[in-house]
């Protein structure tokens, strides 16, 4: 079973007066309607649509008895707002990617994605058996939230841009929407990262007041119609190679929950994690061929700007270790795991990956 | 959410005459009490401890009214024989990997793993959103079963050598304990596959009945002593590339399940997925590293034995195509699928993978 001994134990502090009068052992379980709050517009049926996963499969787990409604960022509260919303308690429960909150500290990025990290079995191997749910919900608990993996995009493109990307120097002064720590990293090689909300990337784009910008992968690039706009589609997104995403609920309101209905939270969890990843895995290629027939041209770094991103990025991690001891112990966790799959990754999967290509057309 | 869709209809039959009287809607659930056996010893706790994960996590989904107990191979049934007894009605729920019922009808290898096919996330890609769940029970059924995916050990490795492997001339006469399907696809090469159980491979290698077995990966083949009597260990173990375990449960049983309970098995099953995965990455590269450092030496099987064994099993398939129509009629699903996942495994993670071998020591 996926530990969770650390999950309840965060809780104690606010059970701690519930647990005796808890209905957990009674035979009708409470009513409960909850409220989820999501950081994504319901137009991105794989990210918002999570969120009526997890709410599906609890009402399914409960009989009906244990209710969330859903809300799309802006309906409750804007999207980069779901960690405020949960933590002062407007909501019991958000959908999120907790590196929007970088800017509280740089720290919560682990929770979705770092520069050069882990892809998507990697995450799940350090999150759930590597120790990485528990090193991270002990920094989130101060944030009054207990976080929950339940979801992944898998490897991110690298974006969308205007002109070919040859060299570093093409990065110079390259206006490219990009957030949170890739930004910083990117800004190392001279690029201006800028801040742009999903809806308004395409006028960006179209009006030149951007020259390039990432969004997710295929799927949903195609629907924000970015091909229309800029013609080369970058692989090779360093800064998003696992993405994974978070439910946090209130940590006074989960712990008035009888432990019935956590386990349901907990298991719909881990059913949104792996299913948004098979949605993914399934449905970005179909995108991508309907882009690449119509017209887009699929392009990578190459090893020159991808080298020189690792070395940035490695500044980047040692400045940030050198100020925030906190991002430095689950840095330190993360890429410790990290090296060990890198490592196994070579041995049996990479291998065989690269025998597959070369034989199956 | 997961598609469900299926494999409630699937149970249409076994439950016309029930849901009338199902106690779905009342707010007391029953008190119900099933038993699993399993195609494992309780020695791997990554395989049988599997059918733990579900069995807890259903306890905590019903507030311990659905009850499970977990039976290992040989306790009520063989490990060969969970299909018949779950088939049977003898145990209501059993847990196995499909390709052991590979003599009953080769179609059944398609559940777990298939020479040169789908890695962890490309078959779950398959089976949640790709329609294998329903093509899959579509075959199941005429067996009296309802299979849920509910696991999966990466790619395996290629297997324990007492001599290198050098070239498809190395394998003629090699007598090696290998299953199923890689079996029938190496006796093209000139291998005389061995049907031994996993606790008489042991000595098997070391009075050299057999030159060669495979059994998983390092994790579990390091706790059946392997390495002590032969001394080469290969990756490339192209008959096993993401092979995936699953639940069966007898149709009829199925049928009485109230919804919650169906429920809490559908998602305690997609929790022991992620769980096993996450586990065996997490764990198989510290056994590799106890391995190598006691003297293992680390092999890949060469270009020119695979292509070898890829064209023996591109006969191997053409011929069951010609002989099964089920088996084609799976064998289109799950390989036009494949051919999507590789294309896209190139553009996005493989090249990722490649870069951070380069750069992660």
């Amino acid at each position: 079973m996926l530990r969770r001994s650390f999950i309840q134990k965060a809780a104690v502090g606010a059970t701690a007066g519930t647990i005796a009068g808890a209905p957990a052992i009674v035979h009708a379980q409470p009513a409960i309607r909850w409220r989820l709050t999501s950081s994504f517009p319901k137009s991105l049926d794989t990210l918002f649509g999570a969120s009526d996963v997890i709410a599906k499969r609890v009402a399914a787990l409960t009989d009906g008895k244990f209710s969330i409604t859903t809300h799309a960022a802006g309906e409750i509260v804007p999207g980069l707002q779901v960690l405020d919303a949960v933590q002062n308690g407007t909501v019991e429960f958000g959908h999120t990617a907790m590196y929007y909150y970088f800017g509280k500290d740089p720290t919560f990025a682990f929770g979705t994605a770092v520069p050069f990290g882990m892809n998507f079995r990697q995450y799940n191997a350090w999150w759930y058996h590597g120790g990485g749910e528990k090193i991270y919900n002990d920094f989130c608990r101060k944030s009054n939230v207990v976080a929950l993996l339940c979801g992944n995009t898998g490897e991110q493109a690298g974006g969308w841009f205007r002109r070919e990307i040859n060299s570093v120097d093409d990065l110079k002064g390259l206006k490219f929407r990009v957030g949170g720590f890739a930004g910083r990293v990117l800004s190392k090689l001279g690029v201006v990262p800028q801040q742009i909300a999903g809806g308004d990337i395409y006028s960006a784009l179209e009006k030149g007041t951007i020259d390039a910008a990432e969004w997710v992968g295929p799927y949903d690039d195609e629907k924000l119609g970015f091909a229309k706009v800029a013609r080369f589609y970058y692989a090779q997104g360093w800064w998003e190679i696992g993405p994974a995403l978070h439910c946090i609920v209130n940590l006074k309101a989960w712990g008035t929950l009888p432990p019935q209905y956590q386990a349901a939270i907990q298991s719909a969890c881990i059913e949104a994690n792996v299913d948004m990843m098979a949605k993914y895995d399934a449905w970005n290629i179909l995108a991508l061929k309907r882009l690449l027939a119509s017209g887009t041209q699929l392009r990578a770094f190459n090893q020159q700007i991808m080298q020189a991103s690792h070395k940035a990025a490695l500044e980047v991690y040692a400045e940030t270790n050198a100020a925030n001891a906190e991002f430095k112990k689950i840095h330190d966790s993360y890429f410790g795991f990290q090296r060990d799959q890198v490592a196994w990754s070579q041995v049996i999967e990479m291998r065989q990956a690269q025998f597959l290509a070369s034989v199956v057309k």
